[in-house]
């Protein structure tokens, strides 16, 4: 059985000068409050604040990032109990899907950003002392079982425990946000807060649009079957969202697609949608009128958005059959920023008031397309490397093909975008130390002073997250 | 006269606590067996074992690394005797070819891995104790011509002494395998073995393409003009394959586009093809229909798929005219892969059995298409960084941007790719030194063990290219 | 007040080991004069010898990298005192101006190459001690301002101080170069010349295309209301620029898009492109048409022909309603090569006396199409990362990118391309040191010996550029 060890130098340059620089700005931001502005946890574990379930189905079944690489190496879903459409069996028994996770874990997760993420649970939440094989599979699966019955264990312990300054969900339009009325209501100080995601009745060609769309009308008593009337509904949910706290919206779309349709323009598209009569060039369009359009509406109210397109949706036919959406099977696409975003740019652009992020899993438009309308707009600002990119070389790779055009005043931090809670701290150590790591080589290579470093650091950690998103500002 | 020296440090990281790591790693690969499954040599040359011809035919003639940079820089084809079409003159005298050669060689091939390959040659093949340059070009022509001639030269005994486990050449389905029926025959115990490229019979765009069809149903006795008979035929010549040794198909399209077509619309295509009636757009669907259709074969016969898409071929017309294919003037392009093999995922995508290999002359998909593919779908794995990047700089940005979402093990070795048989063994060096540089750079920054890097060293040299290759396993 | 140090180990590997070296290559090249061959400074301020204006008008108000960053900040371009149209109030107030900088430099400009330049300027052509925010403000304004008017800051002390040997301005062919008449009537030794730059002669898509086709005619007294003597016109002019010492013909259009039309199909594009009638599509069919025929005349008069595609010009319609062209507001474009320049290299590109000089502002061509068009082609070369890119990471990429495929001479030494005169010599002090970073790390790697870097940082610093643009040989 081997140690499990977190060096304390871990992703810090390999030359002595630099890590030694790297060390001193670390400490200075490593026990800075955690500000989450974008992320995918359940709400209802903060309202109800009932003990997570075991090892498998907190750490495995949720984790796309962990069954995906199982899945590539011909472990099937069905043996990792990962939640399929009725009428496909899949394992029940979480102590046999935990064996076969155990007996991979250490090999095919080597030099990914799991192994980081997991050996942080592992060791800095649950404790552990050996690395998980098998031979340690069985006491892994009963410790974590046992732990998270406990009140140590338990959702908003876990969140105070974590020093969350700031934790936002994400839902749709046509959630009634009951489990933040629940926390809301319940007295608890923890900062939950929501973010409006309106997908599902922006997009013609997400399942149900027509139907999500009449229901929008029924929520908010608007008149949802013509534009004017769907507008008004759609301002009347962001309210309702920024008295849960929301400060941003997401926008997941395909492209980066926007569009300054006419009125009557975009009354015709939007009945076209309704009627399910789109082509895919014009559901691209009219979702790129709603990116517009919610540009308005946050110059208005304030929301920041957040713009996240670029990713092939459930590219595995057999896959999204028998298991349905989200399963690890999302592919990044070539992502054209520069013509897509002039509709949105030329009306609202100029804007200082206005606070657009934008994200991609296309690395290859930081440098030529990102930092330079970041490094011109007043109104964009730049997310942090996502998703895929989520991860040390990708860090690594935004900060040197944005910085120097783009400047590290037009970013906004990190975000760690995860349904996986317990991993949340892991995540911002990794941001916090690749930060440091970038920061120190500019300093050993005199482009930089520490002191500016330092300043600049905290500025990462700290405050761009809570300035671009409006939290507690 | 300089002297010429391979430092045994050569590749490692700069600072010296990750150079040290490499090291130690190193140590433990370098005397591995060299494992080649995908690469370009004669296999008469191993049939007959007789001397390779001198200096100028064996390094300079057949290497289009080498004379495309001389091209570059203004020296004539003619002046370095590259076989032209009939009507060409071209430099007869190989000393003359050599002299230009050396005088140029130290200084345009600075930062080029050619000059890697060479000097490797040079020193620990032929014993050279001096730089190549003008001074020295004579005694280098004369002492390799010598050399060569002589037993410890000839193909068998270098490819002992380059302890080669398993060289696979490349193909036609046309090709008749008799110098592999020669090699079988003679009791040689070398294991070089045929890999099955079906580019002139499958690609309509390909010269001589329904010759070609012709003459495939004539080797078979199949009649293959129609689609069933084709592809009987094609899955013929795959068993003739096979039982020379062959475990890989190879696939060098210009796009990766793959088509899952019906049977009645893969027949109409087959005979506009045949007839030579296909426009640009339907060639590429034709192709990639036989690469769906190749897909269905593996996974009847096992074979171990590749597929090298993204090369603008003889992008010089005039070159093109005076010498034909294969001078130096191929240029990649931009490659699609996620909307591109669809149709052939979502046909054997979740295939465990099947095993495809994806190459890519562009660098922008690793991070955002081949990796999220391969570390998602049962039946991809990854080729390494491939020709214009089989290089050190090429390697490193193949494993820093793929390794974080495919891990290690989606990968699947080193190929050396070459027709240059000399300098198998020091492309291969340098692949190990890289893969070193790489593992010691996350030891050093505390993100994989060392005895971890150690393991995964060995699995990236020998291991993985076995199973992947299905070679003695 | 915190001192202003310019460390002199600046910009070089953060290890020892790789430092040392690339100290002792520095020391060989850093006094080496500065050629420059490409740029947009005013030759008015050679021909004159005025005295520089202010410290606002000189350092800010023509720098798009400085005001391009502060304006993505929220700061009004009024408020900076931008040129604008007729209409548009703005600041007039230097010192005003001054401030609204030297509040924000310190702070936004962190990790960004203006920072290193205008540090370098400050320290060691203004001799400041302290670094430039709110506290020194005055005191720089004052400082600079005073410096202007003596004899040591007139332009042509500053070229010499800054030991220019050659010095490239640009001028359309409608220029009567004026300035540089007087500099060669002047008698003064300084190698002031211009470069060819016909876009508004050869695009159709020019703001005034046709009128200034007209001029084009009157200038030269050709008739170029046909394609004949539009020719021969264009041709006279570079006739004329030759006399003023030009070496090369400069080219920025949107793509990379070349042809080689019949001559009846490009006199009937010209007739249109005249006429206005032009398709977007047919514009740049005919300025692509324009490289290959500018092509054919370099044949002719040896000017050597550099191709800069790939900005969207004036993307913010707002920016440009108000202040017009080159406002930060230009934005790169994915931009294609290999297809786009076909037509114009199966013409000439064999031709070993051509010179055409590629840039980019899509770094993930590097790897993928210049470096491998450029290690084939024997007329064409690569220019050094440009513009967005014209920063320490941005030639650390170009370098690590083109130099396995095209080695180092199908490459040209630096341009520094900028209008902000006094920043030239920080410019190429950037150059120099990122070349010996990369160097150093190639010996240090033992890839190259110590005196063939040394020689190669020469080649690179000063030889390269003399040659690939003729100058002074």
């Amino acid at each position: 059985m081997k140690a499990l060890e977190l060096h304390p130098d871990r992703l810090f340059p390999t030359d002595e000068n630099a890590r030694a620089v790297a060390r001193r700005l670390y400490a200075q931001i490593k026990d800075l409050p955690i500000v989450s502005p974008h992320g995918h946890t359940d709400p209802q574990w903060f309202a109800d604040n009932d003990p997570f379930a075991n090892a498998t189905d907190l750490l495995i079944k949720p984790d796309h990032y962990v069954f995906r690489m199982l899945y590539s190496q011909g472990i099937s879903m069905e043996s990792l109990g990962i939640p399929a459409k009725p009428g496909v069996e899949v394992e029940q028994d979480g102590r046999k899907i935990w064996h076969i996770f155990a007996n991979n874990y250490n090999k095919l997760f080597r030099g990914t950003p799991s192994r980081m993420w997991l050996d942080y649970v592992f060791k800095e939440v649950f404790g552990f002392e050996k690395i998980l094989d098998a031979s340690t599979a069985d006491f892994y699966f009963d410790q974590i079982n046992e732990k998270l019955q406990t009140p140590e264990f338990l959702p908003r312990a876990l969140f105070e425990k974590y020093n969350i300054e700031w934790l936002a969900t994400t839902e749709s339009p046509l959630d009634d946000l009951r489990h933040h009325k629940k926390i809301k209501e319940s007295g608890w100080q923890g900062n939950v807060i929501t973010a409006y995601r309106p997908d599902p009745v922006v997009d013609p060609e997400f399942e149900g649009f027509a139907e999500n769309v009449k229901t929008l009308g029924e929520i908010t008593g608007e008149d949802t079957t013509h534009y004017a009337g769907y507008l008004t509904a759609l301002k009347n949910r962001r309210e309702y969202f920024i008295s849960f706290g929301a400060t941003s919206t997401d926008h997941g779309h395909a492209s980066a697609v926007t569009a300054d349709l006419s009125r009557s323009e975009a009354e015709a598209l939007f009945a076209k949608a309704l009627a399910g009569e789109c082509s895919a060039r014009e559901a691209e369009i009219f979702r790129g009128q709603m990116l517009t359009e919610m540009a308005g509406m946050s110059l208005e109210d304030g929301l920041t958005m957040q713009i996240h397109p670029g990713s092939f949706r459930n590219h595995n036919a057999q896959v999204f059959d028998r298991y349905g959406r989200d399963k690890g099977a999302d592919i990044p696409m070539p992502t054209e920023y520069v013509s897509a975003l002039k509709p949105l740019l030329d009306k609202y652009g100029n804007e200082p008031n206005l606070c657009i992020i934008l994200f991609t899993l296309d690395e290859t438009v930081y440098s030529r397309e990102l930092a330079p309308l970041a490094g011109h707009y007043p109104a964009l600002k730049l997310g942090p490397s996502w998703w895929f990119h989520d991860s040390p070389e990708g860090m690594r790779r935004f900060r040197e093909q944005v910085t120097e055009t783009a400047g590290f005043y037009n970013t906004v931090g990190f975000n760690d975008d995860t349904r996986a809670f317990l991993s949340i701290p892991a995540r911002h150590d990794v941001a916090r130390r690749m930060d440091c790591n970038f920061l120190a080589r500019l300093v050993t290579e005199h482009r930089l002073e520490e002191d500016e470093a330092a300043d600049v650091a905290v500025d990462l950690t700290y405050n761009l997250v809570k300035q671009a998103y409006k939290l507690g500002v």
